[in-house]
């Protein structure tokens, strides 16, 4: 059975991972869950795609993500539902699955209360009255297309980071995460960087010493990389670049390309 | 097979978690066990009975509580396991499952050696040497008549929150729980407000607007509005009501019930 | 089948611990996985081992112990896997599983590129690319020989915590680890109290009370006690012992035994 992948900005602390867990087993005791992150910064969408993007191509094919950072929830924004090569989304119609919709075969507007847990659902607790229960229901084996209408895919929701900006000698980029370790995951893609090419990689004013890995530099000490996600990434060995320099998502950081011919 | 569902304030750092996930594994291979909560206040187990409250309706018939939530371990509070129409408590009498009692059918002192890990258990952590084998015996199918002694309900610890004060015009209330997000839950059920009534929420002598949803107001404003849980909620749409108004858990809330006849 | 138990201090807000899962699933779909703890303080594998030691005797036998506390990955460190009557272990050679070495029967290093994800595995995150494949291919039956070559115990990295200091009349040690609630669990263990014998723990030329459960003393008071690790614990009966007494990993603890001939 395809697991169910739960990605919240619902914390730990509360009850509301646990329920949605609940909802879960009771309508699918088979299920298998598994939690992607409940610790996103409360509200933010953005980080919740990124992560989405990085974790969905290590999951099983078929796998179903249920994705609820929902400050809309209540109002009149949509709960979706989408089909695409790698597994379905279930979550709020605001722009966090943008980046499948190109891929997607199917894409329906959740609204057939049969598959809600009850046919009046909260206003507050979309994740426990709408989309756990439908998750569930698909991973049981109803089609998506059972559990709601068919959306066309230009009224979806749309949102992406914004692209690096070229330069005359390099790009533009910007922070697009920090991690737990303090990480400073860049939107800076590796194939920017020709083969044979050293870039050198500026924050702040300050040029950071270009490595394969963490231990190439002396501990503490700063380094930009290609990180696990494909991205420039800044580091320091064993210790918080972004405590270190300062900085929060979304500030400048340039990837200048001088010993190439660009 | 019905889930066990752990609620402790052991926190996510320590191994404490996964010893009792092993403990149980070890007993019972098949179990399914599901995180409620291990974010508690430590010791806090009022916030783990308005939890528990909260989480129970949506988990399977037949599921096993384990909460354990315990200052007095290894005093002569006594460890206790009851038997509802909705599943199996297991934890210590000290009032954590009071709202259960009324509908228990069996109530037993865990006191047959014969079920714990050993019949020495420490005199600190008896969430593993005593709480967690007897919730694995349950989930294989061991009978509660068989872990122990019936205990009559008359002496068990009971512990309920306050209930709300009828005032001239409405009701004195308090916050019960604030969640990850900040919210502010009281202790005033939906069922105070008669249909057709426009009720006016009192924070700090501050009134705070009523609605149905967060987004109801702009991002940052405060709402009141009935939450999840069934009772009034206040929170601030995308923002942390808690800090906001800088209060805490026990602070007054007045729910005014002018517009109707009272 | 055996579970696979995650010991990492990639933390809960990243997808870092939810991409070592998917890989896992992919691979074994039938594998039990289990977290220890990711909130492990960042790059401290001594905490790491702690905790491993702690955990592994209330494991099933031949559970699988995935540990990657690792700030020398990508760099020559080497990735090791070790059986042992108890279960595997798998991580970096950077001296996590030094207690298990005598008891190892077969110690490979993990350069068998069949059974990681990929054969060009990135630097920053062995974690997803060579650990959590092989964790997964051990549970799902490959024997640990065909993971690597056999590697000689002179030759891995070893790392114990220093041993209590015998003195005139009693012993020194030292905090080895500070949990949750603040404990202060010391290197001293309960083997060194002889029979009979009422010890004074001494910490910052304070004794502490001797008592046998927290709440032997009133709330807030400190107390020693053997903790359920069986080392001398010093504690505050629903306090936190860390912030009260100022201390830290590594701070020396006194052990006296003057009432007994020693």
């Amino acid at each position: 059975m395809a697991p169910i992948l739960l990605l919240t900005d619902f914390g730990h602390q509360d009850h509301y991972v646990g329920v949605l867990k609940g909802v879960i087993l009771r309508l699918c005791p088979q299920a298998v869950v598994v939690d992607l992150s409940h610790s996103l910064p409360a509200y933010q969408w953005q980080a919740a795609q990124f992560l989405l993007q990085q974790a969905y191509p290590y999951f099983p094919p078929g796998a179903i993500y249920l994705v609820v950072v929902d400050p809309g929830v209540g109002s009149s924004r949509r709960p979706i539902g989408l089909r695409t090569p790698w597994g379905y989304g279930v979550g709020p119609d605001n722009g966090i699955f943008t980046p499948w919709f190109d891929q997607a075969d199917t894409v329906v507007v959740l609204n057939n209360p049969r598959y809600w847990r009850s046919p009046t659902p909260s206003q507050t607790f979309h994740g426990r009255d709408i989309f756990a229960p439908v998750a569930a229901h698909l991973a049981a084996g109803v089609p998506l297309a059972e559990l709601g209408e068919p959306l066309d895919l230009g009224t979806l929701v749309r949102w992406l980071p914004p692209s690096p900006v070229r330069l005359a000698q390099g790009w533009q980029g910007h922070i697009q995460y920090i991690d737990h370790f303090g990480n400073l995951v860049t939107n800076l893609p590796a194939t920017l960087i020709p083969a044979n090419c050293q870039p050198r990689v500026v924050l702040r004013g300050q040029g950071i010493p270009w490595g394969r890995c963490y231990s190439d530099v002396p501990v503490g000490a700063p380094i930009a990389l290609i990180g696990s996600h494909g991205y420039v990434e800044i580091a320091c060995h064993q210790g918080h670049a972004a405590q270190r320099f300062g900085v929060k998502m979304g500030d400048a950081v340039t990837l200048e390309l001088t010993d190439t011919i660009f």
